[in-house]
C-alpha cells in the first residue's frame, strides 16, 4: 500500500521514518474551518480536512497523463509524489494536526515573540494537555473507500521557569513554528518534568496508535 | 563549570547536546559491584561507581605534566579531556545508569538473540518500569566536593506484539545494546501506547530533572 503524508511538517516526517515506513509527501494549501469547540474534536477535524484534500486532489491528479513528480496544481496543492497513479494501486494518505489546551484555552503556533512568551509564561511550573488528531483517508485496490479519525492526548508538566529562561528559549526561536511555543524534542526539554501518554503525539504524530490502526486496516483488507 | 560526561553512551551524548551543554565525556571500565535489590537503589549505585572513578581518575590526570587529549591511563580509564585540568576549575562529573524492571526482575543489556527475545516477549502487550540513576560528582573551586545521586522512574507500556514483529525487530539489531532488548527512540516507537514520566529517562538520561538538579547546585555555589 503506498503511504502519503499529508503534512509539511519536518517532525512528522521524521517520526514516519523512525517507524520505518517508506512513505511520499503530498502537502495540501486548503484553508482549515473550525466548527468544533473541544481540542479532542478540533484536531480530528482540521487532520481531516488535510487528509481529504490530498486524498481528492491525488484522485484528480492520477488522472493527468503525463503528470508526476514534484509540483502544484491548479488547485494550490503541493503535490510531490514519486511515481504517478497506477489507478488501482491501494493508497492509504495520512493528515495530522497537533494542539495544546490549558486552562480551557488552545494555543497553535504563536504569531510572534510577545505571543511566544504569553504561552510560556502560562504553560510553566505546572500540566497541560496536547491533542494530535490523525485523519486515515484509504483507498483500497478494489476501490473502496475508507476513512477514519482518532487522537491521542497526552498530559505533559512542565518545571517552573524563571523569566530569563523564558526569554531565553523564546531567543533561540525553537518555540516559533510549534503548537504552543515549545518543542519537547528540542531544549526545552530542560523544563519538562514528565507526561502521561504518547511523548511522539506531543511532537506531532502518535506513531503507536497510527502503527496499529493502520496494521488493522490491513489486516482487514488483506482478508 | 566543566561538565563531563562519565558514559559511553552515544544517546546520552546527544540528549547532553539536546539540552544545548557543552561537555567532554571520559568513560570508565569500572567493574560493577552491585550490593543492592531494589532496581532504583542498584542504579544510583552503579552510577556513583561510574562518576567516582572518572572523578577520581580526573584528579589524578590532572596532576600529569603533559597529558591531555585523548588516551587511556595506567587503571584503563579512557580519558576523553579536551584541555587538561587547571587545578582549581570546578569540574562536575555525570554518571548514569539505566535498567528495565518487570515483575520483580532486572533486565539489563540481552546476552544474545534468545536473551532478547525472552525479553520481549516478556514486555509486550502490558506495562513495565525504566529507571534512570545519576551521580553528580562536583569540585567545587574552593576544592569543595559534592556527590549527590538521584532516580527517575518511568512507566512504559507496550502494544502486544506478535511473534513475527518481536522477531523482525530483534532481526534490526536495535535491541542488542539497550536495557530491555528495546529503544523507545528508534522503530520500536511502534509498539509503544503511552509512557508515565520522563521520556528522556528511558533513552538513558532525566535531562529534566538533571538540568534542574545542576541549576540549583550552581545556584547554592555561586551564593
Amino acid at each position: 500500500m503506498r503511504i502519503i503524508l499529508a503534512s509539511a511538517s519536518p517532525r512528522r516526517r521524521e517520526l514516519l521514518h523512525q517507524i520505518g515506513w517508506d512513505f511520499e509527501i503530498c502537502v495540501s494549501q486548503v484553508e482549515e474551518r473550525i466548527t468544533k469547540i473541544l481540542p479532542a474534536e478540533v484536531v480530528e477535524e482540521l487532520s481531516g480536512q488535510k487528509a481529504k484534500a490530498v486524498f481528492e486532489h491525488l484522485q484528480g491528479y492520477a488522472s493527468k497523463v503525463g503528470c508526476n513528480g514534484t509540483g502544484t496544481d491548479s488547485d494550490g496543492v503541493q503535490v510531490c509524489v514519486h511515481e504517478p497513479e497506477e489507478g488501482n494501486d491501494a493508497v492509504l494518505v495520512i493528515g495530522a494536526d497537533t494542539v495544546v489546551a490549558c486552562d480551557g484555552e488552545i494555543l497553535g503556533k504563536p504569531a510572534d515573540r510577545e505571543d511566544a512568551l504569553r504561552m510560556l509564561r502560562k504553560l510553566q511550573g505546572r500540566s497541560h494537555y496536547v491533542y494530535t488528531g490523525v485523519t486515515l483517508c484509504c483507498r483500497l485496490a478494489d476501490g473502496q473507500v475508507l476513512t477514519k479519525s482518532f487522537h491521542e492526548e497526552t498530559k505533559v508538566t512542565f518545571y517552573p521557569m524563571e523569566e530569563e529562561e523564558i526569554q531565553d528559549y523564546v531567543d533561540t526561536k525553537d518555540p516559533m513554528d510549534k503548537a504552543g511555543a515549545y518543542g519537547i524534542q528540542g531544549i526545552c526539554a530542560r523544563y519538562i518534568s514528565g507526561i502521561r501518554g504518547d511523548y511522539n503525539n506531543v511532537v506531532g504524530l502518535p506513531v503507536g496508535r497510527l502503527y496499529q490502526e493502520v496494521r488493522n486496516l490491513t489486516k482487514e483488507y488483506q482478508q
